[in-house]
């Protein structure tokens, strides 16, 4: 097991039980764990910005913050049958206050729980109509006895701000590549602590890039009022629009059932090709692609009519598709290191590629003789044979037409070992780049 | 049941004991009834045209125009054996007068039959070689006995005219969606006085649209030659070349056993695009998709090379796929209200969906808030979800890119479900035509 | 049987013996043979010519030339073991001299068998790394008994001459169809006599053709080093590019298991299409189908990136897919009259299709009256209503967006009866080329 993944699995731990919500103390808590995270011996981390509550961004007005003392419910004998200090989704996010002693029937107006799943909490938020309620397994609900209950919630809404975190990582380009995850989510742990920590370690990777090619463009944000503010703020939008190549929303990143790209809305983007590029070799073909129908998360506002920029998204199993999904059941049981090195691995491919795919053109008509350069395995062998018949394609298909990716797309060769071969040629003065 | 299937089966059951050919009274009373059908409060009908006979329509001339009064076969009894009184099946189309007594063996060269549906009688013409001749069953065939008979035909073929019928009906634009159909066969029911039918139910359907955006051209035409002669003369071809974005020919549309498609030839029309979308959605997809290689009314002349004009044609059960076609089993039993309503419902939903196809723009950047509207359902429920994602689907497509129907096909939401989400959008401001 | 197919086997025959490398005096009796073949009457045949050794073409020299006079293996009671005299595959190609006695040990060191078929003898050659060695099977190299074995081999390696033939017939037009096969191939009959077999039967066919259209480029040369050659000099690369539109290179075409295309790099060429539609006809769909990631021929030089050509292969039974491929089990019995001829019918169609290859233009709009002109069948059977389909689906497509595979492509129409039938409609001046 790689220690990547460990080292992933264990900053989550770190995340998992703060009180996120889409705006509040929580989020800035979060926001600068991961600013500490990143930045290294060099300092550059995230820079965060806030953005008062009422500031109108496109449709939609910034909404107050929340903040949240306490919250729980007694029964008569003083017993508090549920309180947010044990779990924080026992709390309707965005609650207001509440402080009043109801008979069992009026409490129930105010609970919600899951009947198809018993067992556990739902997640439930409420943050444009303004209310209060509680949430908890449906068992619990069934054994409650009629009597007297004491709703008790300890909150303010108020104005203050919406906090995000953003980094843009310069490269000799000012093309970018996009990087979008959300930190909006209380204690669950795949939806969403996930996100973050992959976005951290993949910026620490992006690091260590010698002369990258592309600039890098990394914001952590509460979904959709989030991203919506992020477009519709600082002339962005404008700015996105010229310069971003290929964008990633990362959701649910840290299991380990399943990989899932959720496409973009015509699918032709470039963040559409080299994610089922990397996916197809690294999945070896067995990876769930969804069309633009089932997206949910970010990619919604990234791709939506007048924004239109080329994001997909990218989870281990898909939001919706996995039955703990907005419930207590997404606990750090469900995800895992192989989970979260699985998402880093695909990542970190992900931007290998994008900062090799260049469009090659040999430097000579034909085949070229390989045998005299010593590119020819001289002892052929089944696994030499398939490494010469790579570079044979290769050689073919760097006709410039295609980019590198284009290649692989076409021969079936994986992009990481067509880099090699292009290195290899180029050292021997046999490709150049067009 | 609807009372327009109805009305037209019963429009129909007038139509059908009609003499008609590709000339001759019995098109023109045929036409005068159609006239009087859609004629209305505001009088606007048909207009009647007639080409003379020998008029030179390119690589053609008008026919003769062909006059029948009688015609039967008599045995030696006296009795009519078949009669065209009976049936007008009996006696073939463009048969020139005898008047001659001869035995059976010379008799049965001039008699047409099914071997393989013995008990029926075909349709058989013979417009462009003067011969003259019967059709009976082949079991009225085989129980003729040896001895005379009189082959008794007054018929006459004379300098005359060629007769259709057309109407225009103006919109906002001189784009125009053209509806072609024809009225040259006797007593069948299929096909073809479903076809007349259907179209005038349509006009009378085109009438009532308020500020019609398109100009609706239509026609009723003896079939193949009718055709011809109307893309020769006035014009026509320069003028259909240059307006028609859409065209519809109607043959076989009142029997309840399919929905068909037959293609252009190149598949790739608008009216290709509109018809196959509204019969996905109508049929739920159990409808029959033909080829442009399966063509055989007058798509044939449309398409042709130098007519080319983006013509499709529409079937209940398509021409020559049914074992009634062109017998005298082609009868007022074969067609129902039932199956007129389902023709008529297709061809009202594809002008519903031609005149409301533009392009739509979103007004905002991003997904706008439906809540305060009051656009996104407050209480979901599993019927109100999917009406707030086809609203997203089309809020996302709504891009500039896509007209209705694309947006459509992208989305699998029906288009008619689409015409409301947009006026329903742009009630709200937040769409705009393009 | 067509006498033809007999006749290519009988030349096959002939050449068969000749020990071939890919320079040589083996490779200039070929060449006379087959220029002898093709002269006939007119005089007019390949032309033969000599690029010295150590010539640069592209990243590549030309070799040294090749000359063997005897090699055997002797053994202590002064058996030949294996002998060149018995065939010539028993020497590698391009081997060193030697005259040497050694134990059975190190003869082993020089000896290539195919364990996997114990029976056959390989073929085996080192062109660019001199060395020497023998070729024998699995089964005689286990019988040997250990003991003293002379290794004999009486060759030269000098700087001599690469020889090719090249014939050019001009047409109208000074567009090229382009032809090539190889002939570096010793004692093996379906890889590699029977690619010049066809060539000259070929040739001889298209000598015939009246009126040619296009210029029609063949060239028998070494496989691989003899393509670049070819293209690197006399400014044929140049030439090429700007003249050739469809090419096919010619390999194993003499067996009757299979017809085989292998495509051009984007499998979108000219030649691939026209190649494509004769299998189909002449197979019954019954062909294999390769992508060009199976290529493995001269298709290699011509479509590597810088030559660019657009260039397919086309076998019977594909080199590297029948087990007999590169050993002596690929002789004359693996090859056969109707397996020539098989070949030869589809290089002639394919000619045929190219030169009729226009696009058409119907001259008068909507379908002609076929009747009056005598086109159209008087009596209806099954074979005549197929005939006017085909004739009717011409008459459509022939609108100047198609050419005449086009049309066939779109119709399932061969473009044989495509031929007969535009040919027909010119003479009633119904068609006309664009």
């Amino acid at each position: 097991m790689s220690s990547i993944g460990q080292s992933m699995y264990d900053f989550a731990t770190e995340l998992f039980p703060i009180n996120r919500s889409i705006t509040g103390e929580g989020v800035r808590q979060t926001l600068k764990m991961c600013s500490d995270r990143i930045a290294g011996d060099d300092g550059i981390t995230f820079e965060i910005k806030n953005v008062a509550s009422g500031t109108q961004v496109f449709d939609w007005n910034v909404p107050k913050e929340w903040k949240i003392n306490a919250a729980y419910i007694e029964d008569e004998a003083g017993n508090h049958i549920v309180d947010m200090a044990v779990s924080n989704l026992h709390v309707m996010g965005y609650s207001t206050p509440i402080d009043e002693w109801v008979d069992l029937e009026e409490l129930k107006q105010h609970i919600f729980t899951l009947p198809d799943q018993p067992d556990i909490v739902p997640y439930v938020t409420s943050y444009y109509k303004e209310r209060y309620g509680f949430c908890m397994s449906q068992n619990q609900l069934d054994s409650l006895k009629p009597g007297k209950y004491h709703m008790y919630i300890d909150s303010e809404l108020f104005e203050g701000n919406l906090t995000y975190a953003e980094l843009v990582l310069p490269g000799e380009s000012d093309e970018e590549i996009f990087f979008s995850t959300y930190d909006c989510h209380p204690s669950m742990a795949n939806n969403e602590v996930s996100g973050p920590v992959l976005m951290c370690e993949l910026i620490k990777y992006v690091k260590t890039i010698k002369n990258r090619h592309y600039t890098y463009r990394f914001i952590i944000i509460p979904e959709t009022i989030g991203s919506i503010t992020y477009i519709a703020t600082d002339n962005h939008l404008q700015h996105m629009k010229q310069h971003i190549v290929a964008g990633f929303n990362l959701s649910c990143v840290g299991d380990d059932r399943d990989y899932s790209i959720v496409h973009s809305k015509y699918a032709d983007t470039l963040a559409d090709r080299v994610l089922i590029n990397v996916l197809k070799t690294h999945t070896e073909g067995k990876y769930s692609d969804y069309s633009f129908l089932k997206r949910g998360s970010d990619e919604r506002q990234y791709n939506s009519a007048g924004v239109d920029l080329p994001v997909v998204c990218f989870c281990r199993s898909k939001f919706g598709e996995y039955p703990e999904y907005h419930t207590s059941a997404d606990d750090m049981t469900l995800v895992s290191p192989e989970g979260f090195q699985g998402a880093y691995d695909v990542v970190t491919q992900v931007v290998d590629a994008l900062e090799n795919n260049k469009t090659f053109v040999m430097t000579v008509p034909c085949e070229p003789q390989l045998g005299k350069r010593g590119l020819f395995p001289t002892v052929s062998k089944k696994g030499s044979y398939d490494a010469v018949m790579a570079m044979m394609y290769f050689m073919t298909y760097a006709d410039g037409r295609n980019d590198l990716i284009g290649i692989s797309e076409i021969t079936g060769v994986p992009v990481k070992e067509l880099i090699d071969i292009a290195h290899k040629l180029h050292e021997n003065g046999l490709v150049e780049v067009k």
